[in-house]
C-alpha cells in the first residue's frame, strides 16, 4: 500500500461480498482501505471494518453514512442492490468521486440511468467482475476466429454446485455467444443443449453444451475446440467470491486514473475488441 | 516371449482389429504369435502376418483355414462376427482349444449358444475387453458403496468423436448402472440425461450424465462423486483400439491355464464381486 | 437429527477446525451437537457454539471444562494437539466415552500411548480423516494390483496453493507408497521426483511425481496408470477443510456403535484389506 | 476440392509423415493432391499415392523426381531432412513454385539459407506446424499480459509418452518462454524445473514446470494462471501427427496466394504480434 494509492470505500461491509472486498483491498499493495459503509442505523456502525471481515483490527471504523466519510475516499466499490447503487452513483456525481459497480439484476431502465452519469463520473460497471472470466471471453474470441472455419468442433462444458437452479450457467451461455458471434452463428440456431438416444453424428456448426451439477463446485467452465489430431481447451475455475472482489479492486485502481465515462472489465484489462 | 508362453492364433489378421491384435501379441513377452487367419480364398493367404500389420516380417504366414494350423496354437482370439465366432467356437470344442471372444452384436440366442460349449471349452467372452474399462467398473462399485449414502452427488461425463451416433455412450450407461445398482437405484428412475433452463436444484439421488461430441476423441469417461469439501473422480481414457487388443491378449494368457468355463474380464483381472 | 443419534462433543470450538466440525455435525441428520469445549478460562465460555461458528444460535453453550458436560455427550471429536488429546483420551477411558482423534504430529511414543487405551475406549484415529482420500487409497491398491505388472506406467500429479512448503505433498507420497507396496516396489528405489534435461526414456518400474504450486488450490491429487491404448486416472480434489470435518463426524457415528478398539478410517469406510 | 484450389505436391509419401500429409490434403475441400514424391530409384515409384497412405486408389502415381511433375503442382509440402529441403527450395525458386517446410533440425547456417530465397519464393517455415500449438502461444501471450503483474502464479504442466527422452518438452519450454517474455522475465532466472523436499513457499515470479511421462500420450500441455479465487488454464492436446499435417495443408492454401517472403504459422493464422 503506497501513500499515493487510491483510497477505497466499500459499501455493505457487514455482508459476505463486502467482507470479501475488504480482504481484497487489504491484499492489494496498490490500494488503500479508506472507509466501510453499513446500513443506516446498523448496530455495527463504529465497529472496526477489519474485525467485521475476520482480519483483525485495521483501524477503519464502519460508518452508516457516505456523507460522513466523503473526504476520506477516492473510489467507491458497490456490490449491493440497484436502487442503493443508483443513489450512491448520484452521490459520486455530486462529490467528484469515482465508482466501481458490481451490482447485478439491474433492469433495462436502471441500466440506462447509469449512462446519465457517464459524462461526470468515471465508472466501471460489469455484472461479472472476475478478471479471469473476462480474459477468457477475449481468449475465446481469438481462438474462434483462428479455428472456427477450419473444421474444429466447439463444445462448452460447465460444472456448478448442487444448488444452482439454471442450466447452462449464464457464464457458459455468454462464452457460447462470444464464440458464435465470432463465427457468424447464433446459439438459437446452433446451440445444442442435450444429446440423448440415437441422435446421429455431430453436425459441423453446432455448439454443444454439457452441464454438471455436483457438490460444492463454485464454478468451472471449459470451451473445447477439437478436430482430428488436436484439441485446444480454455478453462476457467472459480474457487471463491474473491475472484470478483479482486477484479473490483483492480477496476478501482484503474478507474482512479480515468476521465469520466462508463467502462467495463474489458477496458480495465485492455483487451477490448 | 518364453517358449512356454501360450501360442496364440488370431482370426481376421487382414482387418484393422486383427492387425492390432498381432501387434499386441508381439509386444507381450508372455505370449507367442503362432497363426493368423484370413478369409477363405483371400489373396492375402501366405503373406507374412507381421508385414500385414506393418510390423515387418515375423515369420508367420497367414492361412485361410483354421484346420491347416490346428496343431500350431493353444488359444484363438476372435473379434469377428457372431456366426463366424460360433463356428470357430465349435472348432475349438472339437480340437481341445481355448478361445477369447471380443465379437460384439451377439443376439440373445447367440449368447445362449456360447453356454453350450462352456463345459468343454475354456473361454473368455466380453463385449469390452479393455482392462481399464473393466477395472474402472470395479472401482466404481467400491466407491459407490463407500460414498453413496453419504451425500455425494454422482455425475458421469463422457466425450467421444464427432461420428458417434448415440448418447450417452454404452460404456457411460454401463458405468451409471454399476453405480446405481450398488446404491439400490436405477437409471430408469434416477438417471438425468439433460439439464436445460430453469431446472431447479439437483435432487439427492439423481445420477447425471453429460455428453461431449468433438473431433477425434476415441473415448473418455469420468465418474465424479462430489460433496461439500471434496470430489473423487475416476477417469478412463482410451487412445486407440490397442486397449481392446491388449486386454484380449491378457485374457488369452489367463485362459490358457483355466479349466473349461465361460469367463469374463472381471475373472481375468481377479476383481469379481 | 434423530433423538437416537449419537451426541457429539467437539473440542476447540473457537478455532477454525472446531468451527468447521460444528458445521459438519449440524449438517449431518444422524448426529447431534451436544457440547463444545473451549480452553480453560477462555472468555468465550458461555457463548453459543453456533454463533461462534457463524451459523446462528444453536442453543449449546461453549464450556471450558469437559467435566462439566460429561453427562451430555457420547462421542468426543478432538483435532487439537498431542498432549491435549492424550489427556482427553484418558478422560474418555475413565468416563466410558468414545473418541475420534484427528490430531496430527503425534510422536512415536505418543502414538504408542493411544494403544494403552484401546481395550477400554472405542476410538478412531487417522491423521487424514477425509473420506475421499481414504477411499482413494483403497482404489489405488485395487488398481495397482490389477494393472501394475502389465506394463502400465504410474505417475502421481499433485497441486497445492503457493504457501505449501514441502513437495511432493504427504498425501501424494502416501498414494505413491500404497501403489509401490501393492507392487513390491519402494519409493526409495523407484520414486522419480524430478525430470529435467536429457533424462532418457522412462524406465518400466519408476513411479513419477509431478508437483504444481499455484494460487489457492486446496489440494488436488491424481494417480495415472497409462499404457499403450489407455489411461486410468484416479483423482481427489479437496475444496475445503469440510472434507476432514465430515469424515470425523462419519467416524463419530460409526464408533458410537463399536466395541473398544483402535480403528482407522479404512475401518469406518469398511474398505480394509 | 474445387478446381481453383491449389495443387499440392508432397515430398516423402512413403514415410509416415508423408502418408499423413496425403490424408490431410484429401480431407481438405480447398486443396488438391497433385503429386507425391518418393526417393530417387525407390521401388514404390509408380504406386498409387492413395494406396500407399492406406486410403484406396486416388489416381496419383508416386514419382521419384520433382522434375517429372513440375507442371502438375503449385505448392510443395516438405517434412524431410535439412539438405533435401534446401535442394527442394532451390528447385521451387527456379520453377516459380511455393513451399511449406515442416522439416526440423536445421542448423543456424541452414536456417540462414532459407532467407536467401525469401525474395523469390513464397514460403512458410515452422518447426511446429500445429495450428493449435501456434494459437496457444498467442493465447498465452494475451493472458500473460493481462494477468502477469497481478499476482497470478504461472505453471506449465506437460505429459508425453514413455519414450520421450528430454524434459520438459520443447513445446513446454516455448510456452514458458512466450509467457516469460511477455512479463519481462526469463526462464533462465525464473524457471523452476523441480520441487522436492522442504523447498519453501512459492516465489512470486517463478514459472514452474511439471512433467509426466507415461504410456502413449502423444503430447499434452497446460499453462495455468492461478491466484486466490480463480484459475485460468490453457490446454493443448495432440492426438496424432494429423495435427501437423493439417497445419501444413492450411499453410499451403494460404501461401498459394502470397507474394514471396518467409512466413511462419502466426502469419498463416493471422495472429502475429
Amino acid at each position: 500500500m503506497s501513500p499515493t494509492s487510491p483510497r477505497i470505500a466499500i459499501v455493505g461491509v457487514a455482508g459476505r461480498m463486502g467482507r470479501t472486498l475488504v480482504a481484497a483491498v487489504e491484499q492489494d499493495a496498490q490500494a488503500r482501505l479508506a472507509a466501510g459503509i453499513v446500513e443506516p442505523g446498523s448496530s455495527l456502525a463504529g465497529a472496526d471494518v477489519g474485525e467485521l471481515a475476520g482480519l483483525g483490527k485495521l483501524g477503519v471504523a464502519a460508518s452508516d453514512s457516505l456523507e460522513a466519510v466523503v473526504d476520506n475516499f477516492d473510489v467507491l466499490i458497490d456490490f449491493t442492490a440497484p436502487q442503493v447503487t443508483l443513489a450512491n452513483l448520484a452521490f459520486c456525481a455530486e462529490h467528484g468521486k469515482r465508482i466501481v459497480i458490481g451490482t447485478t439484476g439491474l433492469s433495462g431502465d436502471e441500466l440506462a440511468q447509469l449512462d446519465d452519469y457517464k459524462a461526470q463520473v468515471p465508472m466501471v460497471f460489469a455484472p461479472n467482475m472476475s478478471v479471469g472470466v473476462n480474459l477468457t471471453l477475449k481468449l475465446l474470441q481469438t481462438a474462434a476466429k483462428a479455428l472456427g472455419d477450419e473444421g474444429y468442433d466447439i463444445e462448452v462444458i460447465e460444472a456448478h454446485h448442487r444448488h444452482k437452479v439454471d442450466a447452462p450457467s449464464g457464464t457458459a451461455l455468454k462464452m457460447g455467444e462470444v464464440v458464435a458471434e465470432s463465427l457468424g452463428r447464433t446459439l438459437k440456431e446452433h446451440g445444442v443443449f442435450a444429446r440423448e438416444g440415437q441422435c446421429g453424428p455431430r453436425s459441423d456448426n453446432e455448439i454443444g453444451f454439457a452441464t454438471v451439477r455436483a457438490g460444492d463446485i463454485v464454478g468451472e467452465h471449459t470451451v473445447m475446440f477439437a478436430t482430428e489430431g488436436e484439441r485446444i481447451e480454455i478453462t476457467h475455475k472459480a474457487s471463491s467470491r474473491m475472484t470478483f472482489a479482486k477484479g473490483a479492486v483492480r477496476a478501482a485502481r484503474w478507474v482512479a486514473e480515468r476521465s469520466p465515462g462508463r467502462y467495463d472489465m474489458q477496458d480495465v484489462l485492455d483487451i477490448k475488441g
